[in-house]
């Protein structure tokens, strides 16, 4: 027996506070350890984890950070560094006194958080308006498939606003943080998903949208999808957590909770057991039962089978870390995700349920949901912008006729910075491109926009406002203009005739506080983009 | 942010060690604990779990443990209980002063047990003989499949003996406490695995059998199998461990390691995330490329498809908890298997790949791969025998033809007593049961045989021997000799001829140290039972 059990008997550090202080490791009063912890939870855990074991940010675990000095430490956090993390000093989101706080929380060992059980998530589910008690046609005149739903990330609140009229129809408290919307399958309701794992369901079919249902399903997430397939169509809903790492799936019209399922498992390639796979993205198939869902820190891209949750059919499909944002292919066949930690681009073929390939586009590839169009050298091709640079990398997705450009970069060009998203339409010749994360003065003011029919000319430049962050594309329905965020505490929708470039609208008004994504309810439901 | 902050900063109690000794906690010395738990791991976890989160037998945290008093702790550890339990002070396995030290560890925080990784378990790999240096057709003219293969389990070695001479071929070192042998689908090759998940595969073609490559998979296991599926023959072994929860796919050949897939998830009913789900037993289809694995402390049965491992079909069955032990109906298309925590048996149809059903049997159910016949009144019948109480429980077991007693109880009849296993054969009229576990006096040394044909006359005793456990039995490949093990340091197999129940040979010798299971190659390969 003694032969193995000197393994057995070593004690997992997971859990053993680093509030213990072991030689080299600052002292931390439990009052700043949770302090720095929050801190930490709200700038630093989407990229690094909560567990610190490194993502889209590298490896941060508190053995790493003692090999830096804390003076070098607190620098890092100040400043920010070339590979792409903000200073967050400069940007005025910490003061000096926090980055020497959360400098000195790096050196002691991160606290594990604790589980959310489904007892949990159902003690946290409140039904505001009971199906039977909400309309059953629109209870007004306003095209369904032309709302869009608009974060208003600082105020803790979601806009409705008609595409038609640009009129605000709601504006609803959805909570802290929201990172998205998504439309039910017949549009009728859309689901947002804030960092605090909160969904809230807003019915589209009242006069005034409000929040009809609300659920916990996580203590941290950044996805939320519906049941797309036939059959299916507003059934279901699924949060991908980042915390506990999980998707948790909801009953569509109630948000009553029905399953959770486990993401912790091993990564693809090394084979080591990691405690904190997230879930980065979840799309939901058009042709198939099931969901598309990233696992970032393992590099799976999950196929989950909804037709019968009991006896629950799952392919784990091992892609490459570390899994990010991504969206489908113009067919609807495959899904096109960032792994942005390894610069490259990974296609599963959700038909087959295999891996087919992964290919290089630049640092940080960043599609968001992507972009599809047709090149007129190239045939259909889906592209990214970058995290790490101002670059739009452009590959071929048409592996049944343009075989010999399939998965194989066919254009790359300057954008005018680091960017977050880009975005094209079916009915447009136009692909925009912001520069949000660039820290040249001036440059996240404006957005850039390619013509597909003559790419080589390079990216027009717009400056949409002379303040702000500018951030994030959504099309309305027609495909003729395109909505643009100044994410600020002054906040504007600049709303672009997309033929000529021209502003249409500027949507003002104090309840526009720092609006970001935005999602308009057709193009979200069929997956256009 | 603090609404669900308060939440996240609660640190996990998790690998905190007992020893800091909280307010009424019992203090061990480093060594006490660490001897604590070695004595814990040998005796108590296999029923209660590393993490004492309970399975066949009760949740025994420290939280629970110190409502009780350290001298009811002690008795119950030294005299066992009436559910089943063992008293290892009275079997002789704990001395008084070892029954007080883990009364008072059971108090104490469990340690957590470390992560076995990819690389630790392709570390520990050894392709002792190479496949090139193997002989291509057998060396010798025994019949393949009526080799059997026996554990000696407290000497750490297993015996090669040939079922038509008796002749002992071979006695190999397998290491600790091994648990279970399978043969590989062609039946060229037996695997055995112990409980430190040490795999050890033994070359039947060879004239005195070797191990010819051995792998550690896990730190604690009880559970592999190989693919049977056509085309798969012979190519890949899977091993289910307890610790980590987790499976391991190996290189049938070679046993190189080539992937592991976590267990870890949420159980069943209560959506609870689970650290700690062990695989209780593992099944390889012979209709599809696929495992049935029955993971004990979440109630799932997984369909593990391994036609293509990087893209990996997995089809999760919500069944009952605990799961234990178990096999197929005749046909090989119902997977069989105790909850035994539930005093249920369970049905999983492995061709729809959906749970069936699940129903009582008696106190403990535990059917080991269990027992096949056709009842002259109700048709194809499985059975069980139980561990809380001396009753066979037969079901009926052919949904297409006798629908009507399909997974009902058809049939119960007492047996000498608590026993751990039965066994027939399709050319047997005969069902044996054991009373292993037996506290009454000489009841060890018997087993008890029904006749299929008048199964309401009650079983016939019959005396094995007069010392040691009479446990578990085998048939060889022609289906009329049944080999019975005494399970003592100085252990017997006893050969009976299956029709006249007459003692045709008893195999001895210094060699056979604490024989237990036997497994013919013919009858594991085709799940015969």
């Amino acid at each position: 027996m003694s032969r193995y059990f000197i393994l057995l008997t070593v004690l997992s550090v997971l859990g053993a506070s680093g509030m213990a202080g072991a030689a080299g490791v600052p002292k931390l009063s439990t009052e700043d350890y949770d302090r720095a912890t929050g801190i930490y939870f709200d700038r630093c855990s989407g990229c690094h984890g909560m567990l610190r074991k490194g993502a889209t940010g590298p490896k941060i675990t508190d053995e790493a950070m003692l090999k830096q000095s804390l003076p070098e430490l607190e620098e890092t956090i100040f400043d920010g560094t070339d590979a792409g993390m903000p200073g967050w000093g400069r940007t005025g989101d910490m003061t000096k006194e926090e980055t020497a706080l959360v400098a000195k929380f790096l050196q002691n060992t991160p606290p594990v958080p604790p589980e959310w059980h489904l007892a949990d998530i159902k003690a946290s589910h409140n039904l505001i308006t009971e199906v039977s008690k909400r309309p059953t046609k629109p209870e007004h005149k306003r095209d369904l498939g032309n709302q869009f739903g608009v974060i208003l990330r600082d105020a803790g609140k979601g806009a409705i606003i008609d595409g038609d009229t640009k009129e605000v129809v709601s504006v609803v408290d959805t909570g802290f943080a929201v990172h998205i919307f998504r439309a039910s399958a017949t549009g009728r309701y859309f689901y947002t998903v804030g960092r605090d794992g909160v969904v809230n369901m807003i019915d589209l079919f009242q006069k005034k949208p409000s929040v009809v249902a609300t659920v916990r399903a996580c203590l941290d997430a950044r996805s939320v999808d519906v049941s797309k397939y036939k059959g299916f169509e507003d059934k279901y809903a699924v949060v991908g957590c980042y915390w506990p790492p999980q998707m948790v799936v909801l009953d569509g019209p109630t948000l009553e909770p029905l399953k959770v399922i486990s993401t912790r498992s091993n990564t693809y390639d090394t084979g080591e057991y990691h405690p904190e796979p997230r879930v980065a993205t979840i799309v939901a198939s058009h042709h198939k039962p099931e969901w598309v869902v990233a696992v970032k820190e393992t590099g799976m891209v999950v196929l989950v089978d909804y037709s019968d949750l009991e006896n629950l059919k799952m392919t784990w499909i091992e892609t490459e870390r570390f899994l990010h944002d991504g969206g489908f292919d113009a067919t609807g066949r495959y899904l096109l995700i960032a792994a942005n930690a390894r610069d490259q681009m990974v296609v599963v073929d959700t038909k087959e349920g295999k891996f087919v390939t992964k290919f290089e586009t630049g640092t940080k590839p960043h599609p968001g949901r992507g972009a599809n169009w047709v090149d007129p050298e190239y045939g259909p091709v889906n592209a990214t912008t970058h995290l790490g640079e101002g670059k739009i990398t452009v590959y071929g997705a048409d592996p049944e006729k343009h075989k010999e450009h399939a998965w194989k970069v066919v254009r790359e060009a300057e954008t005018n910075g680091p960017g977050l998203f880009l975005k094209t339409h079916p009915n447009s010749k136009h692909v925009w491109t912001d520069a949000t994360i660039s820290k040249e003065e001036g440059v996240n003011q404006t957005v850039c926009v390619f013509n597909i029919d003559d790419f080589d000319a390079g990216c027009k430049t717009i400056q949409v406002a002379d303040y702000g962050k500018i951030v994030h594309f959504e099309y309305n329905k027609a495909g003729d203009e395109v909505w643009v965020s100044v994410w600020d505490k002054k906040g504007q929708l600049v709303v672009y005739d997309d033929k000529t470039l021209e502003v249409k609208t500027r949507i003002t008004g104090d309840w526009l506080d720092s609006p970001t994504g935005k999602w308009n309810v057709h193009n979200t439901v069929e997956d256009i983009y």
